[in-house]
């Protein structure tokens, strides 16, 4: 049987009246102001080229892994969601197939964030009226489909109907950020930034490491062989990403490990890490020596650098094998920030001209450790709810155990952190709607007055997000 | 004062009007559907022989570490609850003041599952209308020990009372399931089957480990000295329980540490722990490495593989000494899923032959780790919130913190786990209104559409159960 | 614009009609109870001397690390909140502009408990009646220091328009206690106990600590170099303790860890550690062969033992550098009490002797750890939701994740641990309001009755704490 599709305008907001009358009023006032997205993975390609998204399957499957991993999880092979294998034997290439499969188990998503986000593209995005089911898969394919094949519906199109104020990228240190280039002598007033991803070059377990160094040797004629040559580099690499828009660098690390080595032991660690196979011990050392480097060269040129911290990569090795990375088998793992932060916060967390944010997939450490750091280190601020905890539950968690120690002024907005460009405004509007729920609890319980509550609603969407990033 | 003893049949809903309404009419859809109980401890020799439960105290108080535990933990001493000494000392044999103590203290139970199973038991099997405390004792003691004297309160009476459809026990590989086979050639009806619990011939730290190789060889005829012997002689048992009727296993290990070892690495493994003490290292790694041997077989055979892990067992020397296991004081440990579940999941996670259950005792893991892991690997399922978590609280916790990243259907609806028959209808109750509620609150929130909540509530309730557990 | 001022009486009630009428009800019958406050940091000199308070800073703002640790995590100079560099070097003296930083960022505590204390005491103890703010900044300060100047604002009259029935300081085994005797001997009734706290004598990481053994030794006339002579010491200055009024001891080490060594390494190990520097794993083991010895004393002396862990102390080297211990950088960190407590519980844990009240930091023992254990030993009780998370949503989750499984009678009420003396009614206020709104919450989900909630709220409010601390 067909059901409707209704995107109700009280969705997400409390049930008890009174409550839900406060949150719909402090939504009122932020639902339209423009998104800032000052950290994702958008491809720059897009907005550069402006080219027609492909078809439905490959615009809202295929790439994205929190749609791929559910439906693996419950017996489908990835392979008949066209996902490529690394051997490039076959999948599945007909994207209408792909989009039945995905159509006729969309109930698995019940409950989940991708659900709001999905029905959110169907009815705002494409004007679908139905719900997404096996009946109903054929008539999203060709809506959907025919939808993607008009100028409408093009990168800079929806970029522009999305009202977006700035949206960052993210890129390692070896891209020439061509595209960042294009985009802005086009003369398109679409604010696209990137922001400098030195993982691959600063982590000794990466794929290809001592390569990444010869690349980057090649594209700056250092010596990136010697100690100082390769932070030459690295700050070479950061200045041309400034000249190109960027106000923010952001660290993938496995844990948050800090250290901040004399500098004869420093060299001496490169020198083993970047000649040979790295213990782990060195590599986790090396990383987390270079997370203090990073921060010392913030200090000299303004970048903000984020860290994400935490993730067990590629859990599965049959997926990682077949599939390669990011497919959906990254799983957080417990995460220290106490001990591990103190190396570089003994160094810089006093200094108010770094700007570190930070996130966390352990969702533990907010009441326990990051809340009081934040709240005391003038340095640190919190980065929103991240990953598998960008979900209204998790968003609600975030308020709930960060607030009353670190306050609302030093975590600095939502972050999207998306390559499904589609959803971007329905997940700025779900953040939007949990922090005005949130605020409008404290209203009701008469923990602050409404007044305040829209100057704190307008600073989470808007404000801080904007101070924070530089933007 | 005498007060009176009311079930409210709105119980455990939310407060709000709008949602306690969607709640009400999701459970009055579900509150009939037949129990299934697929994982529990009672005794099936209640089932096989049928006779009368001996006195209110026997029944509901002596053999209950919930109840114990809190009255001890207030300063009363097991002895005068009637708990057996492993001295066989004197203890207190009089049931009706073991009832009388536990009366007048029932007062301390307020906020916990164990008032609101016992005021079940109370109200809907016994017909009691006063609450319990030491005024109404005697007349609490009348009721139910002459109740207990009529045929309807024997254990198959209740069993069909209570609607069960299928009810499962746990046993050891020893156990001869001579009452099992009682049961299903008595002719009567109910379907209680068993679940293979292997730790006392899989744990080296297990009181009388090389006894209990000892008695599996003589059951057997395997020469289990022997690691091939060992291993087939545990398929044999494996083999004999799924001819009683299993369809599962379950392993209480105190970490979910996996090994999947070279052959010959086993072998001398097996060797060390199965001819002299081991050490802490060799007996970890050995439950590892069954853990994955258990696995292997159930890909062969079938049998759902259930782990519960975490529990650091006997944490009392005192008690321990003096009253043995099982005495309400195993307490729950940080427990990590991510490395600890990998060497089996890289072998068999992604096969979809096997059926693998987590269970935890450490919330923090919701979130950060299982929901993920669930998530992903095809193989494996969420247990419900269990043991200390299973409470109106700790489920509203497990849906909260689990359905966003591994939605409903990666977990296996209610397990019960309980020796205390006369409450299984409570528990199953608490979890019928609790999962209600959840999903009610995802309808006012507009997260999902009442239609879609019905068909959750059902699977919840039976539908997931019953394909988890290939009943 | 200046807003007004308001104390809801509905503060903090949950906003659902009938959840908010019960709440209130609840609260209404336990609001005007007396405080105990069986915990805290406020300074006996207050009430021996009696003397006026100096000016609205340095009563509010100078000593209060919840709130210029706010301020300096935004970017505030300590120096210009007047807070005192160990170097003696210049900060701000002027109270008034102090006070002006402060009510300029007043915004920045929104959301937080330290906005809910300060608003209290400013409307109902200074009846002002507009918010703070830059604009009302000079108001205020005119207001409150004229105030001070006045009889009815010196701490003993304070005291008794306060209601407080009892107030406990805390302090070590080397003070004298002059100012309890002081008090004592005044004929003033008001009742300000002392407890026990010998961290600076217990601890060999502690500043001084060998200095300190030599203090101890020439207030008791000890020869503190042995063993035996230094427990008799500790023995002697607790009798003196008790002599002056104390009931209970506390204890603020970094971890949880317990040792109970054989009398010939405890012995030896006191012999390291005090002659020389000790290694960090000596440290911590006596530490935890102190705990010990400390519970072994009150099984004697009868003095309750209150356990603090988990603490990172002055974890920014900048600032502890440049002002000293204390200052709003001790951050919390994953605290083990499960394996940490067995010793000492393996001892005294089912000694009902024993009264052993522990606190943590880190939440995710709650429902793991500390529910359990209290839930099982007769000796263990679980001491309210501290520091950082003393405030509404760390009182709502301590009573959610600690009552299913410890009940409420393993608690022990509520602790203001505070040196704001000013604020202890707010700070009470917030609990009884909290636990009140959880209590409710349970009424109207039909989990216990309205008469029985009265009587747990009176608990809570007044009779646990009371039998807890043998007040």
């Amino acid at each position: 049987m067909t059901q409707p599709l209704r995107l109700h305008p009280d969705r997400l907001f409390p049930a008890d009246a009174g409550t839900r009358a406060v949150a719909r009023r402090l939504y009122d006032a932020v639902k339209d102001l423009p998104i800032i997205s000052p950290h994702g993975h958008t491809d720059p390609s897009w907005f550069a080229l402006n080219q027609a998204f492909a078809n439905p399957a490959e615009l809202l499957i295929t790439p994205d892994h929190y749609v791929f991993r559910m439906l693996y999880s419950q017996g489908m092979a990835m392979e008949d969601l066209g996902v490529p294998r690394v051997d490039g034997g076959p999948v599945e290439t007909d994207p209408r197939k792909i989009w039945r499969r995905f159509a006729e188990n969309y109930h698995l998503f019940r409950g989940t964030p991708s659900r709001l986000w999905h029905d959110w593209v169907y009815a705002e995005v494409f004007g679908l009226d139905v719900r997404l089911s096996g009946e109903t898969a054929d008539h999203y394919y060709d809506v959907i489909d025919a939808a993607l094949k008009t100028d409408g519906f093009r990168p800079r199109a929806l970029f522009e109907r999305y009202n977006i104020e700035v949206l960052t990228t993210t890129e390692s240190p070896l891209d020439t950020l061509d595209h960042h280039k294009t985009i802005a002598s086009s003369g398109w007033k679409g604010r696209v930034l990137t922001a400098f991803r030195p993982d691959l070059v600063l982590d000794p377990d990466y794929e290809g490491f001592r390569d990444n160094l010869h690349s980057l040797a090649d594209l700056t004629g250092r010596d990136v062989m010697s100690w100082d040559g390769y932070l030459q580099a690295l700050r070479d690499r950061r200045a041309f990403f400034i000249e190109r828009g960027a106000t923010s660098t952001d660290h993938g690390h496995p844990t948050a490990f800090t250290a901040d080595l004399p500098r004869g032991e420093a060299e001496a660690l490169f020198r083993r890490v970047s000649t040979a196979s790295a213990t782990a011990a060195d590599a986790e050392l090396f990383r987390g020596q270079m997370l203090t480097e990073m921060a010392a060269m913030s200090v000299e040129d303004g970048l903000v650098m984020q860290l994400h911290p935490g993730s067990f990569r590629n859990h599965s090795a049959t997926v990682f094998d077949r599939f390669g990375r990011d497919k959906g088998c990254d799983i957080p793992t417990p995460t220290d920030y106490v001990r591990a932060l103190k190396p570089l916060l003994d160094r810089f967390g006093a200094d108010r001209r770094l700007s570190l944010i930070v996130f966390t997939l352990d969702e533990t450490s907010y009441s326990r450790e990051l809340a009081p750091l934040a709240g005391h280190y003038p340095a640190l601020k919190l980065g929103p709810s991240w990953w598998f905890h960008d979900s209204p539950e998790g968003m609600r968690r975030f308020r709930e155990q960060v607030t009353e120690t670190a306050g609302f002024y030093n975590t600095v907005g939502f972050n999207d952190d998306t390559r499904a460009f589609l959803s971007i405004p329905a997940r700025h509007d779900v953040a939007r709607r949990m922090d005005c729920s949130f605020l409008a609890r404290l209203v009701v319980e008469h923990r602050i007055e409404e007044d305040e509550a829209h100057e704190v609603a307008h600073a989470l969407t808007y404000g801080l997000v904007k101070a924070a990033y530089k933007l």
